[in-house]
């Protein structure tokens, strides 16, 4: 098929031209300057930290991905003692192959960021611009990377086994990596920095990211693992899930891979071209606002997108207008979504100005009005979503049975359509974050770390519209996996010979059972996120005080008096490889459980319970974490008596609580729901075989 | 028919009994020494503080329920001009007498636990035994009349009308009364309890309940208006949602009143009568442990609701042993809900003794660790109440068509069966809360406060038991009231000549719709009250700094000199009065924007999304409430370092985190559910008759 080929090829070599272009911007960032001796010491402590970690956390995971690899091989699609043997060793494959593009994206990610850092440190001395471009292009070389790779494992493991399903299990093993790469990095990274900042500037009154602190170099090793590589791994899979689900669907459609497929690759590549262009023309001017630098990048990306979508849809045969309407409606809703989170969470705006007055009365009322106004934020986005979901199903239902889900698969693909420039600008923020850790610990003067300051705080805000856009399409994405789950169950029920299913009916009380019970995962997963977050730092909080009170000199910042960094480091790597297993495992178990007592039904109604409430809770934590972070900024900042004031002990705390929200749990949930989604599918003729009361 | 009659007959015996024997408790509540001059003093200003405020607010519910009567008498069941005026007259005199009785209800429980307290305090002079007994008799007043009440009105609205839909619009006035009674009491209470916390306890260091504190009264008539009244239109609108949804059900089983009415009115006299028996027998030994005494009260009347509706069903024609089933399966899973919950909140449990061990690491870690225990323990409530769904309708569901659903709603009625014990125990809490804060202001003396804050802390904790039974119940009704508003919606259908509904498909882009809009309702509407707690309370904070600064010699505790009361009860009054109506507005308007836009199919969704998202919720709040509370408690008795320790104080935000949560926004979460339910319901004909795209 001609289109096919077409479209096969121009992805591809859309591809090679991001790889290509990552490839250059990587070999640009190293070219900057870092002749800084300190700053060289400690940039190299934090990636020796970082890759320390990845390397003991991957070894965890190659553990856990081997037996579920195992398992696949056995169990899936089918028992192999059924004589499926070459579907199950092509599911193990994708699955596997999966976990290690999601781990090569996280590693890449590493890679460029702690190279990035150091440079935009000293960027920063040169000025705004310089630093900015740094600190983008880094992070670009990390959304290319993650965009590209997404797109050729897709490509081939759809060329090779020309079966769309088989995505399902490449899709699992990238979200369940992302999984527990994000719990395991979001774990570690707000031990860190919840323990330093408690008895950094709290305790002892010292500022952030001060060489004194023990706990300094772990908190920036954090921003690595937990920001970037776990981020990078939540998008990859994201992106993957949304592909999937759409291809699965559009194989059903076209019966086979054909015009339908084509559309989903051909919008993907175009996203990708359409990132490119956005990363390759954004700049800030020398006194210019950072943040609208990269606000406006999206949103160029996003016309871009939206009108080189319409121009394929208008010259290629097969393409429908319809199907162009639902990926730009969900594009859309994205902006917007985010948009409204910036509401929320941007320091010129009332909300956080609310809570930082608040904070004078106590810290009770900072976490009072943070948790309210973080419960009222999740309208609009679930609003936003709501409303994409069903505009795509009813623009799409007219083309035929089965279009009206894949609108909705569409419009999911359409909003992560560009989330190569999402990465870039998510990845950014972790880069100047540590910038200015670096120009505090380097010495780099007042002028210098205001620059760097300025830098973090854009990457704070434009934070709050990448989640936004990226917990969007978690939803969507898994709505049309659920699509995706029930047209996998009844391939089963029919090969079975049992009755299909032809919905989830909430009258009907095993759909009400599961959904009661999927409702409760995304709050108990995220406590237990949480609640490791909560005993590590205690820990390190322990070691902390231990330091400054036996380490003579070490408080009074005596020459040559040295804080142990690696102890803290060790503690934050333990904590996090002990606790990043268990609540990711309790999600894929629960789902077992549910699917072996209540039967296919009852997981319906399971996947949808947690969706709803894991969309609530991630928006609620996310957008909470974000408001308070900010709120306490706007204090530091001057106001509602600044530094050091009782209103800024208030808004330390709110925004210790909101650490672990924004950063563990709250992100954490959108890959527990895709892969509980993925579970769901993958293990579907099993449910459909044996289940106690289904 | 006789089996009607003789359980009409039987039901209206007990209520009689019920309310002979609250009078005899109310006069020997009344007949207790009150000698203390002081304390009658302080006494006078609660009771006169709690009426000033209730009649404020009933004068602003009647102008809401004038409205809303007005709006019924027109449009329901059907607009008025297609001639059925006698439906639609009968309709709203239900709807107001709804509201009459709930708001006697509120009114007989202020005015006999303003009585009962000041005996209380004197009574703890005399030691556990008597101050016990005159905290929980007061109690039972206030439960015997409730549930009097509910059984009265619910037989006359059925025994007048023979229509058990008309009961909808009782219950409906039940519900929107207790929703603004309990939104405005809650703020009121918190409003006073957290300012006073936090100027008294934290900034100055002072007991609670110290005359000095110009919050103190506030304080104490918020536990009247908040805990008792607010507490008892909950508990009154739950009981007649109950029936009120089984008795639909069983009209439609039945084709008229029949057997199966019969077995709604039996369980619920034998509720009753189970209820009166265990509070007679309620006693506490002069050393004894008054928890203990509470929670085994609670027990025995389960045991013996079980055992007198097995008598019942065996001897009556007509009553099914599955129906039996169902119900006593519904009181057994609420029992365990309710000691699942004291697992969280417990003192004695490990969950509060690590809360307060994190306070040691500062209020951060307070906050954190009490909002991950409170995620979790929604899990065990959430799997009860869906098990419960599910047995319930597995039980009854071979009884024949319909037979399931209303197996549903027989859980509930079961569940709610022993309300009146419920609600006695439950009212007992704020009169000994109450006691201890007179005790203080009398200057009783060390050994007497001892005794009343043994009873307090009894109090607190039976309160988690009975908030669990009240969610879970509440979860069960709603889950009836789905299944009512379908049936509802099925009738307009079929009326009109429209395709009628056979259920609810979450693979529906329209019920999809709905259910996100309706899951993200609870959480605003919590915010909303939440915020009002917080602003009310920064105002009041001010109110009362400006008393120390300015009145000389309050701070000290001059002789003869006295705190300004009425201006800090005035703040809480008007913050309370303004606030109450636009949270409970936004729910019902958001129900009816979703039937005009999305059709009765986005409502069925929508009521699902409101129901899991508002039990999830609603648990967590009240629980991780309870546990701040508790662990506050168990620091001040010298762990962690005791009273004025850092641990104490942080523990002290968790508490005042946790006020709102707990006394606020949690427990009005459930009657906002059934509310946006019966709107549903109520509805139902309008939106089958226009929607925009249904």
């Amino acid at each position: 098929m001609d289109l096919l080929k077409l479209v096969y090829t121009v992805s591809f070599l859309t591809v090679v031209i991001a790889f290509a272009y990552a490839v250059y911007l990587h070999f640009w960032v190293k070219r900057q300057p870092a002749e800084n001796a300190r700053i060289r010491e400690v940039s190299g402590l934090i990636h020796a930290g970082a890759n320390t970690f990845m390397r003991k956390e991957y070894f965890v995971l190659a553990r856990f991905a081997g037996i579920a690899a195992i398992l696949i091989l056995i169990f899936l699609p089918g028992p192999i003692w059924n004589g499926n043997a070459l579907e199950n060793i092509s599911m193990a494959a994708a699955y596997l192959a999966g976990t290690v593009l999601s781990a090569i994206a996280g590693k890449i990610g590493i890679l460029v960021a702690t190279h990035a850092n150091s440079r935009a440190a000293e960027g920063a001395q040169r000025g705004l611009k310089p630093a900015f471009l740094i600190g983008f292009r880094g992070g670009a070389v990390m959304g290319l990377s993650v965009v590209g790779f997404c797109l050729l494992g897709v490509m081939a493991v759809l060329m090779i086994t020309a079966d769309a399903s088989v995505l399902l299990g490449f899709s699992f093993g990238a979200s369940s990596l992302a999984l527990f790469a994000k719990a395991g990095g979001g774990i570690f990274t707000k031990t860190a920095d919840v323990a330093a900042d408690l008895t950094g500037k709290v305790e002892l009154g010292i500022p952030e990211d001060d060489p004194r602190n023990p706990a300094v170099i772990a908190d920036n090793v954090g921003d690595n693992v937990g920001d970037v590589a776990g981020m990078g791994a939540d998008l990859f899979d994201s992106n993957v899930a949304a592909m999937a689900s759409a291809l699965v669907m559009a194989q059903a459609l076209d019966g086979g891979v054909g015009a339908n497929a084509a559309m989903v690759f051909c919008y993907a590549a175009i996203g990708l071209l359409a990132s490119i262009i956005g990363i390759a023309c954004a700049r800030v001017g020398k006194n210019g606002n950072p943040t609208r630098a990269l606000n406006s990048s999206t949103y160029s990306t996003t016309i871009l997108f939206i009108l080189l979508t319409a121009a394929a849809t208008a010259f290629l045969d097969g393409f429908e207008w319809r199907i162009w309407g639902a990926s730009s409606v969900g594009l859309l809703v994205g902006v917007v979504i985010g948009i409204t989170t910036d509401y929320f969470t941007d320091d010129t705006k009332p909300v956080v100005r609310k809570v930082a007055h608040a904070s004078q009365s106590g810290p009770a009322f900072t976490v009072l009005s943070g948790i309210s106004y973080g419960f009222i934020s999740s309208l609009p986005a679930m609003v936003g979503i709501a409303v994409s979901a069903l505009t795509a199903y009813k623009l799409c239902e007219p083309l035929g049975e089965g279009y009206a889900l894949f609108g909705i698969a569409m419009a999911a693909v359409g909003m992560l359509s560009i989330v190569g420039m999402i990465i870039s600008n998510d990845a950014y923020g972790p880069i100047v974050d540590n910038a200015r850790g670096l120009a505090e610990m380097g010495g780099l003067g007042e002028e210098t770390i205001r620059v760097a300051d300025e830098l973090d705080s854009a990457g704070n805000t434009v934070k709050a519209v990448t989640k936004g856009f990226s917990i969007g399409a978690a939803g969507l994405t898994v709505i049309s996996l659920l699509g995706a789950y029930m047209s996998e169950v009844n391939v089963s029920l029919a090969v079975q010979g049992k009755e299909l299913i032809t919905g989830f009916d909430i009258m009907d009380p095993t759909v009400f059972f599961g959904i009661l019970i999927g409702a409760s995962v995304p709050a108990v997963f995220s406590a237990m996120l949480m609640l490791g977050v909560d005993k590590n730092a205690q820990k390190m909080v322990q070691e902390i005080r231990r330091q400054f009170r036996e380490i003579a000199g070490l408080k009074e910042g005596k020459e040559g008096v040295k804080a142990d960094y690696d102890t803290c480091i060790n503690i934050a790597t333990e904590g996090a490889l002990q606790e990043l297993i268990p609540a990711g495992l309790l999600a894929i178990l629960a789902t077992v459980l549910v699917g072996f007592i209540g039967g296919p039904l009852a997981v319906g109604g399971f996947l949808l319970g947690n969706i709803v409430s894991g969309l609530l809770l991630a928006l609620f934590m996310s957008n909470a974490g974000g408001l308070w972070d900010n709120a306490k900024k706007y204090i530091e900042a001057g106001n509602e008596g600044g530094k050091g004031s009782e209103a800024h002990k208030a808004a330390v705390t709110g925004d210790t609580v909101g650490d672990p929200f924004k950063d563990t749990a709250g992100p954490s949930i959108n890959t527990q729901i895709t892969v509980v989604s993925l579970v769901a599918s993958l293990l579907s003729s099993l449910f459909a075989a044996f289940s106690l009361f289904g």
